[in-house]
């Protein structure tokens, strides 16, 4: 087989902090790289955010990733945009160092444990998402249809998966979100491995969450926020809600309740109060469980990628 | 009696925004304030700060108030130092709208629960927190004697308390610590009406935690933080350890143990990995708990103030 590279990255949001320790202090200086066959490259996404502790300088890096913002790089005077740019340049197709497989480690102020993100339904992510649900059976949230929200890092690789693992809060290093991210890692590696090795084993199917849409706090006619999440629900990621879960609960005491002509009777909430997406006007997003069925074309791209 | 003014603070950190939240959406719109005698005033520390959803623009506000800052502050190019001569400006005793006291409302990703603050022994804030432990039962954390962190706001006032309220990340909105914040507001409002009222009623004593120093994460030779709190110690704010206890653990799994000459047997470790502190060289600090006997001056002077 050819070579096959594997990007790491961390601290896309500078202030998600776990993963960048994580590679830097572990990763990077442990004997771990020596058991893979393929190459291994690790990067701090936003590099002068992780360096200020804030989650990006003039915008969300893992939203500038459009062909839009990316064909503007050279006018743009903001610094995620040409850092996105310097990122693909680095690690993209056209590189000297072309990677086929990133994965992009995120962590949450939401309760969502460890899980992956993906990003509409391409065979090579699907392969190797289903690949890590089958050894860990952690939850896979697809996220498609939702134009407000583009731009991703992942998408500009041939397969790239986000791992997103919570609650922890910004800036702040948590045993156990490390630990999280250690095992998550170590998983992808082993299972990509495998496929070098020319094991084909894959499950027959795949749980996946499918992203519906979100809903902004409630807010007064100034825009404020005026309804909070509800006890009820705070921490409540990945457990099922049906028509007349309380969502909100404002200053009175009055309650804003799960109703919407457009979601289905039951859904799935997912980052509920995450902090970081409070400035886009999402309070918690919801999904419905599906099962996919194994297509075998995804076996075969993925193993054209890895070949 | 004459003219008695407070002064609450939320927001001297922009990101800590539960007490923000609870101030302009639900106090000063509720007919609360009716219920007292006294005038009472709300301002957001930072308001800069909380635009942006970033705990300082240049420097952290409450380490702004020292009167090294405050003297030079024409010449400062430092935002803090500007806002920090404006508060006082504002609200001092020079002021227009004179405030003798200021509660300070914070929060901390650290699982302090709720708790009051003191910056030294001043007898107005004694007798204050006096009242507040009665009624609440929490404790009160008596920092002095760290020369490497001065400044505080509530210095610049004769009688200002902390409120640090916990654990709750950075920039998120939580049913619960809005709570608290409410309950420990009213609480020292309705303590300070007591004493307008002519009630003179303290308690014989007063529980405090002394701070007794603080310790930084171990790092290599670099600076960089090569261990990270240990689980057995996350979380644990308040309760006692003893010499032993495993405080660190790094990416070989080797832990540091609490075991220095310049502390006693047993403390109470508090703040524990609190984010905001990592770039100050704070892993967690150490107390230790004494009862003082409430002392006649602090009831006269408290009088005096309000009187």
């Amino acid at each position: 087989m050819s070579r096959t590279e594997v990007l790491l990255v961390a601290g896309t949001h500078g202030n998600e902090i776990n993963a960048c320790w994580f590679l830097n202090q572990v990763f990077k200086k442990s004997e771990l790289q020596e058991k893979y066959s393929f190459n291994i490259s690790t990067v701090i996404g936003n590099p002068l955010a992780f360096e200020k502790g804030v989650r990006y300088i003039d915008r969300d890096l893992n939203r500038s990733f459009s062909s839009r913002l990316l064909s503007q790089f050279s006018q743009s005077r903001e610094y995620e945009v040409k850092r996105a740019k310097e990122l693909i340049d680095l690690y993209g197709s056209h590189s000297k160092k072309p990677c086929q497989i990133v994965l992009d480690f995120h962590s949450t102020t939401a309760a969502m444990g460890t899980c992956i993100v993906i990003y509409g339904r391409r065979s090579n992510d699907l392969a190797l998402a289903s690949l890590i649900q089958s050894r860990l059976g952690i939850p896979i949230y697809l996220h498609e249809g939702d134009d407000e929200q583009i731009g991703f890092l992942v998408e500009k690789w041939p397969c790239g998966l986000v791992v997103e693992i919570g609650p922890v809060a910004q800036g702040l290093l948590d045993y156990k979100i490390i630990r999280s991210t250690s095992t998550v890692l170590e998983t992808c590696l082993d299972e990509i491995q495998k496929i070098k090795n020319g094991d084909f084993t894959f499950p027959m199917s795949l749980d996946i969450h499918k992203h519906l849409g979100s809903i902004d706090f409630p807010r007064d006619s100034d825009g404020n926020i005026n309804g909070i999440v509800h006890p009820q629900i705070q921490g409540k990621d990945w457990i099922p809600i049906t028509k007349g879960q309380a969502l909100f609960i404002n200053s009175n005491g009055e309650e804003k309740f799960f109703n919407f002509d457009n979601m289905p009777e039951s859904v799935i909430p997912v980052f509920i109060n995450e902090a970081a997406y409070l400035e886009k006007g999402i309070a918690m997003s919801f999904t419905t469980k599906e099962q996919l069925l194994f297509e075998k074309s995804w076996s075969e791209d993925f193993y054209e990628l890895l070949a």
